[in-house]
């Protein structure tokens, strides 16, 4: 079994209207409501690999019953999200018909009161002994989880002797880093405001000199970075496909976790990731992947070796 | 009691954002939900003036759920919501902190099912006959229901002796105004669009031929024209009041509901419906009256009584 951590779960709703005018009045055409958060999105690209997934983190209020509902529709996911008083957040992307464009609201999430966060941390603790494989922690930290708290997770993964991959960004991330995690998958302005580093190479090998086993570097459309124990590689899909990059990094982290599992080499597991990030930028779904897509280009991935730097 | 009537009911939610800018990504500042659709709001008025309100209509999905929760800590109101397999709609409304504005997204809401309407019929009906003083229809009619539905439920009220207000828009408002209802209260758009005349005084009068025993005609801040049958009156705020004019013809309709029951005379019906208008334009929070502006303001609107026309 795979864990996926979501802390700051959410119910992704998507609006479709026309054209967007601001200071109007608009009739929504079509709605799409599904489980979010960087976490579950990871969950199920891995289920849809043929993962057994325990999803953790928080659910609360309507919105939280919401995403139990549609999370026990999940195969190969177990729901082990933890109640929170407060209600899970709404996302709302506001996709233009016309244009194509995506306007994001995010609501900020409930606050974890310390009670909460410590039967988060018992529970935690409990699954990752109860069989993990690995483990994935992803996203934003909601209101009242301390700014700590990732570091925290990654030392009780340690402990627990279970691989930990962390996507997270700022002073999470910082601090996370520190803890030394298998693998963080930071994007380009992740690595930037981490490392200070602008240039992609030199930004990647400052994150793991903080203390990461292994760094892979989002690149965009442009692949992955990886800095690793045993090697640095670039990773580069064949041809670049257009689309919807919504999840499309959530699909890279779930690429990586089941290459991991499986203890495939790392071009192999890179291959997986940039594959299934291709894939998912070809869905016209958020957070999908289109399976052909996957299948056709998994073998198309350029990965190349380079030689170690100074 | 004071029956209203909310066929396509909301879950009505704001969002404060710093500014809304199309195709960027926003962090929600603040989210208010509260229950909604133009008959929710009537009821909501009337209770806090003091009225036992019994609310039927549909509710259904995670969204009704958190109507029906939020209804049962509404102070003598009586949540009468009948079940519909979809959700019901959310409507959201934008506030731009900057400048106040508002942009308006309201999702389709949920399609009755020909055995949904035919239980909310039966049900309208014990509920007429089960004591109700007069009956509110308001707001627009969801996917699935005839667009005939508001001219059965008036004559159903009026077989049932119950005075009946009708509220909405379009075609549900000129085969509504037909079956005779005892008051429509149509703003000058509504009013133009039922008679295609867009002098005031003319659309009032050619709306009361059409089969509406009294017209009560919104004139937005410049307050209502009222032709019944016993006379013609033309009520105005004393000043203009500046604010959120959102649900201010939700608050007219129970004010003339309200003196309808008390068997208030028209001008004195007019006078209320006017203060509570404005006393709502006055408050900050969307639907909600300031009452001390309400008492401040009854007695100070001019009621005027107009000749007959030719």
């Amino acid at each position: 079994m795979i864990l996926t951590v979501t802390l700051n779960a959410a119910l992704d709703i998507t609006y479709r209207v026309p054209a967007l005018t601001p200071h109007a009045s608009h009739r929504v055409t079509e709605v799409i409501e599904r489980p979010g958060g960087k976490g579950l999105n990871v969950a199920r690209v891995l289920a849809a690999l043929g993962h057994d997934v325990t999803a953790t983190g928080f659910a609360g209020g309507d919105t939280g019953r919401t995403l139990h509902d549609r999370l026990r529709h999940e195969p190969r996911i177990t729901d082990a999200l933890l109640p929170v008083d407060g209600a899970t957040r709404r996302t709302l992307a506001i996709v233009d018909a016309a244009t194509g464009d995506t306007t994001q609201l995010n609501e900020p999430g409930p606050t974890v009161s310390p009670a909460e966060w410590a039967t988060f941390r018992e529970t935690y603790d409990e699954l990752l002994r109860g069989g993990a494989s690995a483990v994935a922690l992803c996203g934003s930290l909601p209101p009242g989880v301390p700014v700590g708290a990732y570091a925290g997770l990654v030392r009780t993964a340690r402990a627990a002797g279970v691989p930990v991959l962390l996507d997270t960004s700022g002073e999470p991330l910082r601090r996370g880093v520190a803890a030394r995690p298998d693998i963080v998958k930071p994007n380009a302005d992740e690595l930037a405001e981490l490392t200070g580093a602008h240039e992609p190479a030199q930004a990647t090998r400052d994150a793991r000199r903080r203390g990461a086993q292994a760094v892979v570097a989002s690149l965009g459309a442009k692949g992955l970075r990886a800095v690793t124990p045993d090697g640095t590689w670039l990773a580069v899909p064949p041809t670049r496909v257009r689309g919807n990059p919504t999840g499309a990094g959530d699909s890279a982290v779930a690429g990586l976790l089941s290459g991991l599992v499986e203890e495939l080499p790392w071009p192999e597991r890179l291959a997986r990731a940039v594959a299934l990030s291709a894939a998912t930028v070809a869905s016209p779904v958020a957070g999908e992947f289109v399976a052909s897509t996957y299948e056709d280009l998994l073998a198309r991935v350029a990965v190349t070796r380079e030689a170690a730097a100074a």
